[in-house]
């Protein structure tokens, strides 16, 4: 599979990644991608890394890109491998923000090794071909029909407000009206947030419903970082795309979460 | 039940309370009655409103009082409603401390919406026929011989205190010696606390003794604000009542906590 | 056993042993015995306290001394008692730091009592006797060939670093590269940490290894201060020895911990 390798002096010939970032960017990264998921696909190519995921039940995937102007060194050459997310983060977190983390990837072993200062792990990779694998292609296939770009903030409140009452919320845009509305109904109380342009980063209205699971929408919101603007794409019982960059736009990250039937 | 009905232009027939006030009292007012119980009454006046209940097996009452002046504006009729503090405690949670919240309850749907911003949460209220009652009175019915105002800080001391040897605890006033004494004694080890009326806001010397379970004493103290002067009222073998204001006056709690029988 | 009292005015006669010093302190006193038991022996003496323990296992001793100097007031006679680690534990640490603690054994009593301010706590002390007891000497007695002084954070970072991937870790001196070496081979994954002279606080070379079990290293890191300097002594399947001062250097701890049997 491995039919290009990095090239460089101090580099084995089975190298197929090498890249130096801080620790601050890799941890978001793992975050972002362990948010849904333990263990995920990872691909490498010269432009940078992607994790990618689906989980068994197919109802959220994950791809999440991080390019190499987010490294301070990067050298790639196209591998595609699998990765134990919880140990690759327990890892990562013993680095302080500041500190630098060096990457490399050896394609003869199967390891990861994880550089921290002094500190040097080795870690096995997993087969990809054991990891589930999401289809190509993003939510533009879906054609949805409106947006709401809302800050991290709105996005959290929307998420925890629901999670109080229900197992599940809808979001709804109102074309006539202007409005971003979420709604969920529990067994016996209710909470509805209408969100017009003025309290939202950007608004473009249509005439759209979807049913989801709080459960996966809640892991995505305690993984996603303060300050960020979310784009949210939504249809008729089509799958919501929770879009937002991160690492100074170096990152960026969509997950894709499929519509629950509505009881209605 | 519901004879006369808060009468304003915006207000529909059927609401018998309609109040703004700040998130931080609300919160609290909530808490010092959740500290013993899941679900209570909940009286409205046209004076403010007032959460009332007695636990199953009669051992601790609490009344808590919030007054109109607690609220930036209030207008109730008198009603009796039941309400979950669990619920009712999880939606105000979501506020920050200086958001306002808006509440109203309608007589008709038996429902208390709760406003924060655009949020809104509609709770279903509880029939309180189904909630155990407090006989009417406060701790004046007892006759309780002495006093003690203490420090919240004070009170804390005590109560972690004992929790640490016994399961209960011994309050004590002594007329001759001006003093207030905590004793707990557990299997293998004891504790005392003896303060005068140096160490204390202030006392009015008795000699009673009773002895109380120290769970109840605990949840009690959990749920006091640090920085309050907590009145206590002592009898021998009586209830013991602490009571004390917060929001800045206009609230207001008794707990009657009934004595268990001295061992000696 | 108690042929020897502290002699004072307000003194009784089965007093063996009166002090008085910081809550920090015997707090820290306690937290270091607690990282690795719930009872220990306690020997008071002229010049001071000391408490030991040994698991039952015997893989893992503490000896840990806490000088005359350390206390703002000190009176002892020889005497040799045990103690409830965790119930002492619980009763220092309802002191503030800055606030001070007077302790005071009564030999006749058997008891520990421990006043803060108004508060006083008796505690029954523990039979010696049921205590199972580390011989005498230290690691002096191992003659260790080598030693290594290291930060609190580079013991808390190999610690945890090793912790992430096995029960075991590996310490290693190695006399020719001049490097001390911290190995952990998990069933996956790996790490090491090699550190040199310049990464120490010191380094006394030799050719040592030993394998020792994670659990009890973490345990100790747990209870280190930051800040301190930790002195390894190692030997080639020998004992480590864990060596720091705090309070100041009015106290002392040796850890002396067995080595496991290499795997390899």
């Amino acid at each position: 599979m491995v039919e290009q390798t990095v090239q460089e002096s101090n580099s084995s010939a089975t190298t197929t990644f090498r890249g130096v970032l801080d620790a601050g960017t890799i941890k978001r990264t793992v975050d972002v991608a362990y948010a849904v998921f333990d263990e995920c696909h990872l691909y490498v190519d010269p432009d940078g890394l992607r994790l990618a995921a689906i989980d068994a039940a197919t109802v959220v995937r994950a791809d999440v890109t991080l390019e190499r102007a987010a490294f301070e060194s990067f050298e790639g050459a196209p591998d595609h491998l699998g990765i134990d997310l919880e140990r690759f983060r327990d890892v990562v977190s013993i680095a302080d923000r500041d500190q630098f983390v060096a990457l490399e990837v050896n394609a003869e072993s199967r390891t990861l090794s994880i550089r921290i200062d002094e500190l040097e792990y080795t870690l096995a990779l997993l087969d990809p071909e054991t990891i589930r694998s999401p289809q190509e292609g993003s939510s533009d296939a879906f054609d949805l029909a409106g947006s709401v770009v809302a800050s991290a903030e709105t996005f959290d409140r929307s998420v925890r407000a629901a999670e109080m009452v229900s197992t599940h919320l809808e979001f709804e845009l109102d074309a006539a009206d202007e409005v971003f509305a979420v709604r969920a109904d529990g067994d016996t109380d209710d909470v509805s947030l209408t969100l017009s342009a003025s309290d939202l980063v950007d608004l473009e209205p249509a005439d759209t419903s979807s049913l989801f699971s709080v459960d996966y929408l809640a892991s995505i919101n305690r993984a996603m970082p303060g300050g960020v603007d979310v784009g949210l794409g939504l249809g008729t019982e089509k799958p919501l795309s929770i879009r937002y960059e991160f690492a100074d736009g170096g990152g960026d990250v969509e997950y894709l979460v499929a519509p629950r039937i509505s009881a209605t």
